[in-house]
């Protein structure tokens, strides 16, 4: 069996090993490809049955209402927040993700943007590179010690507090549900408000969902203690943008993130005025371990619902 | 009881704070200070009964005749490899070092510099300060599961040991004495000549002494594997420089390093103008904890030493 038309929305050849759209184009009849901002979708959508989207892309009522003949959403990466799977669900469209693949990766990019902060690294670099090999003019900090403080405690947020903890430092959590196995290795149960005064590091592990969205908001992100290192690779809508920018405007804290491919413009522009917000392309899910698991769960959804064992449904 | 002169070879003001020069100044008659490299060294030393060196200061046989009334050399780091210890044992000269303090620095700062260069930070913040958000071009890779190979399992070296093992590497190390408890938690021992093939990192912390004086020299070198990232935040003696100069003409293999302070403006030349040799200034142990720690241990060992009761002693 084989999909008469293959919308493919901001997924661009590079992204994919040519072995995997070989195996894509064995399912598809025609496949077209639009950017993920382009006007074109919802016109493109009118006669596909397939939507393949690029992580961050926006497809909510307004795209399904737009698809009458489709029947499965492929989401090349982890993170759906954008995709409104429940109005999907009642039009009978199956939406799979791509769990798992990038735990590891996206843990240890937390610690290596934290350490590369903590112990600047970059000047360091460029210093030595220009010749001059002194010490003057750095202090580090230690995250041995330390308050790490984690908000949601799914598989990336378990890891970021093994590692936290291997690392020696004080690790607390809050997450929807408690987690007593990591408990008894030492990490601690807090009330996010309370979490929030407390924290040196604090890291971010939500998914997007309407729980999530907004949950560092005005309030919260004013009770970060002074001098705190926020680290985000999860998606920014997390975050009340316009309080971290009055927050960033005070010069204590630092916030670090790497979702900025799926910022608009604006929100960029009030962001990375402020040196002590740190700005990286979106790189934490991409190791080469990950990337390879990542295209092969992705093509196995799609010939897995064509065969009529759909895997990784999240709706 | 007061030193009647206190020679200060190359511990510019800054390195310490106010609070401790004071103590210094309180246990000296006289205090000269000369630059780490200056000729006069010899001559201030003549009516010297007390020498302070910066970590990597030469301090020889030649030296140590030249001082007939030292009595007491007090190193401002861990290493002394570069004082001859038994040549000043038998002049009747206690030698102290600082012992300890920077044990977490050091290791935190391992995984700083190795995942710094994993996931090529240094440019994902560059193109993200200039407005590129792209991901493209970035192909990282991760510690779990790679072969971590230490050289010198002391306390940084047990250390970075633990950490690699939290971030699930296949640790292995070689040092003049097994290690059966590290050995429980998971590390191998192996034979270095295996060892140095076998390693996808490898992490030098040797002290620095006639057995380990180039103990990377041109046969490992040249045995390294393809592909290799070696790190050494410990003296580059241990390494043979030219031979480490020709490997990187090969472009296989990456080599970090931070005693670039300590190093021949001649070796740094040599080093420097390979992009595969990645130079630090001297900060694995530049913690705000390690720096306090370090400097009232400095003092205390000073003061230990005219009450009779000499603290952290090495020879």
């Amino acid at each position: 069996m084989k999909f008469k038309k293959v919308l493919i929305v901001g997924i661009e050849e590079s992204k994919l090993e040519p072995f995997f759209w070989k195996r894509i184009d064995a399912i598809s009849e025609k496949k077209v490809y639009v950017p993920k901002d382009s006007s074109d979708i919802k016109k493109q959508l009118a006669d596909s049955d397939c939507a393949l989207l690029f992580l961050g892309t926006k497809f909510g009522r307004e795209e399904i209402d737009a698809a009458p003949h489709l029947k499965y959403i492929g989401m090349f990466g982890t993170g759906y927040g954008r995709i409104d799977t429940v109005h999907a669900k009642t039009k009978g469209i199956i939406v799979t993700n791509i769990p798992r693949y990038s735990t590891e990766g996206v843990a240890e990019f937390v610690f290596a943007i934290l350490l590369e902060h903590l112990r600047d690294l970059e000047k360091g670099k460029s210093q030595a590179r220009a010749g001059n090999y002194s010490e003057f003019g750095f202090g580090a900090a230690e995250i041995k010690g330390k308050v790490f403080g984690i908000l949601g405690l799914g598989r990336i947020g378990s890891r970021v507090a093994e590692l936290a903890l291997a690392f020696g430092a004080d690790v607390r959590y809050w997450s929807r549900n408690k987690k007593s196995e990591l408990e008894k290795k030492g990490i601690k149960y807090e009330n996010t408000d309370v979490l929030i005064t407390k924290c040196d590091f604090l890291s971010l592990h939500f998914a997007l969902t309407k729980d999530t969205e907004k949950f560092l908001n005005r309030e919260r992100i004013q009770k970060l203690k002074s001098g705190a290192i926020v680290i985000n690779t999860a998606p920014m809508e997390l975050i009340d943008i316009n309080a971290l920018e009055k927050r960033l405007g005070r010069w204590d804290i630092t916030f670090i993130l790497d979702h900025s491919d799926e910022m608009t413009a604006d929100d960029l522009k009030k962001l990375s005025k402020h040196k002590n917000c740190i700005i990286y392309p979106p790189g934490a899910y991409l190791t080469k371990e990950a990337t390879r698991a990542k295209q092969e769960i992705f093509v196995a959804n799609i010939e897995n619902f064509l065969k009529g064992v759909a895997t990784n449904k999240v709706n």
